[in-house]
């Protein structure tokens, strides 16, 4: 492999995906293949829109743009796992495929989390050892990176998935480059037994150890998210996560700061780098959200927790030998 | 009765409750007797600790001021039901017995919230209607306040103790003067069916409607609670709400400025007015607490929940007559 293959970037987006779709997202693609023109995009929507998009390019940007049809979208209030399965044209399946075929890399989209997940379950499946995936978000805070998650795949879990999220994170913080990432459980005190019936069970769940490569620290508070200290690695569920990363974000607006803008979420624990951001975002969160998706793709992400994941003694060991 | 009487409140302040117990307790007291002269404090714990404050008072301030004898307290990691109820010595219950006897209008703690709520529950009991008491708090949205409850009283509710605490919530707003308060239930999403079981379940009974004096609005997120916009009151589970409470805070100290301090929790569906701060309070924090539960005396917000839990038509109906 030449240096220039090596750190080219092939992302597919999700045109129909957002609030403002596809204007914002076709806005957002623009600025990033002119930041990083190392980039590849798969524009994955209507040719129409596609096309317009390729059109405001100069002729070498073009070259590094392809369009894949697709031209349905999971509405509002659908059910995203049966819409998913029944409709091979919803555009976030369509670029999961992109990836299963080795056309792209990794996926961004800001549309639905619920059919972004149920997308990348279905069509790139799971790590080995993995019960469900989850999102993370890194949140910028004083004492350095908080890894958050999940903050939107699972909204429901029981202890055992909360468990499997908890080597999710620890791998990832690895793979961000903190060493023996501290684990905290979220929940309404750190004094033991605080919280309700399912943290309890996962607290019990985590303190027998096996988390290696990390620590357990106990259960820590949702200050220690925005202001870190305690952990490195902040676990919850899918629910309590996505209403506290909408709740810091809020905050900071409201009291004149911003929350540096994590770029969108990672969805951990599915064999491909999917990055998710906010159905909201502007031009320049889904630019942020590529960027992120780029830099998994360029730092060997899925290898890296393919290789974390057949280290730990948790995972069932089905996984497939990464290096030589 | 005469202006000067109607218009004195007494509350009972916990003052072995908090992180920095008694000294920052005792702080904050003399703070909130300077800045309020028609209050009055029954110091309860030690008496050592009591009388060291009162040496701190001028001639004027000691005769507004009492000791109220009480030595124990739930340590960290005890169960805060058996120990309130096995221990008839733990301040807080002390405090709670009296507001039952007449003594004092109020309580205000920074100790443990489970220690607060089984004290509450057992010494003044719930009003008419009540399941669960719920801690509420008034956040200074940029579009008027937002009542966020539950923030941690009841961490682990049923559909049906939300569905109690919505009235709570929806009476809260009105006696705050919201007229016609709209009540979301927090979601991770707007659409329908978004979130987990609980909020399906809560949803649907919501739906049915019953919130005589407010309205559904249906689901809001995390952002909805610190920004406002959809809904004057926010619903959710007692540990949802205490993250998010803690993390919204943590954030706007992250990004330089202050979520304006809520000035404590107030306990809703007891029989009696009870505010709660943090663990972490500082003496600011429980001057803060204890004015809130003397606003809450004078605006005789206690008879108002009676008026308007006995006018709803979800309560029992063993409410007593509360004015003639």
């Amino acid at each position: 492999l030449t240096r220039s293959v090596r750190f080219a970037a092939r992302i597919a987006v999700d045109l129909l995906g957002g609030d403002a779709a596809p204007a914002v997202v076709v806005d957002g693609v623009l600025s990033a293949l002119r930041t990083d023109p190392q980039l590849n995009i798969a524009l994955v929507g209507p040719q129409t829109a596609g096309e317009a998009l390729v059109r405001a390019l100069s002729p070498g940007e073009r070259e590094r743009v392809s369009i894949v049809p697709a031209s349905d979208v999971v509405a509002m209030g659908e059910k995203p796992v049966q819409a998913v399965r029944g409709r091979p044209q919803v555009s976030v399946r369509v670029a999961m495929e992109s990836v299963r075929a080795g056309e792209s890399d990794a996926v961004f989209t800001a549309g639905s989390t619920g059919a972004a997940v149920a997308a990348a379950h279905l069509v790139l499946g799971l790590l080995p050892g993995v019960v469900r995936p989850a999102l993370a978000v890194a949140v910028p805070s004083a004492r350095g990176p908080v890894i958050l998650l999940d903050v939107g795949a699972t909204p429901d879990p029981a202890a055992r998935v909360l468990v499997s999220h908890a080597l999710l994170g620890i791998a990832y913080a690895r793979l961000r480059g903190i060493a023996g990432p501290r684990l905290g459980l979220l929940s309404t005190g750190h004094e033991q037994d605080k919280g309700d019936g399912l943290r309890r069970k996962t607290a019990a769940r985590l303190a027998r150890g096996g988390l290696r490569g990390g620590s357990y620290v106990g259960l820590v508070e949702g200050h220690h998210v925005p202001l870190g200290g305690p952990a490195d690695v902040v676990l919850t569920d899918g629910f309590t996560g996505n209403v506290l990363l909408k709740g810091m974000e809020g905050a900071a607006v409201l009291t004149g700061g911003v929350l540096a803008g994590p770029g969108g979420a990672l969805l951990l624990g599915v064999r491909g780098i999917v990055v998710v951001g906010h159905g909201s975002s502007g031009a320049g969160a889904v630019a942020a959200g590529i960027a992120t998706a780029a830099r998994a793709v360029r730092e060997e992400l899925l290898a890296g927790f393919e290789r974390e994941l057949a280290a730990d003694p948790e995972s069932t060991g089905q996984s497939r030998e990464v290096l030589p």
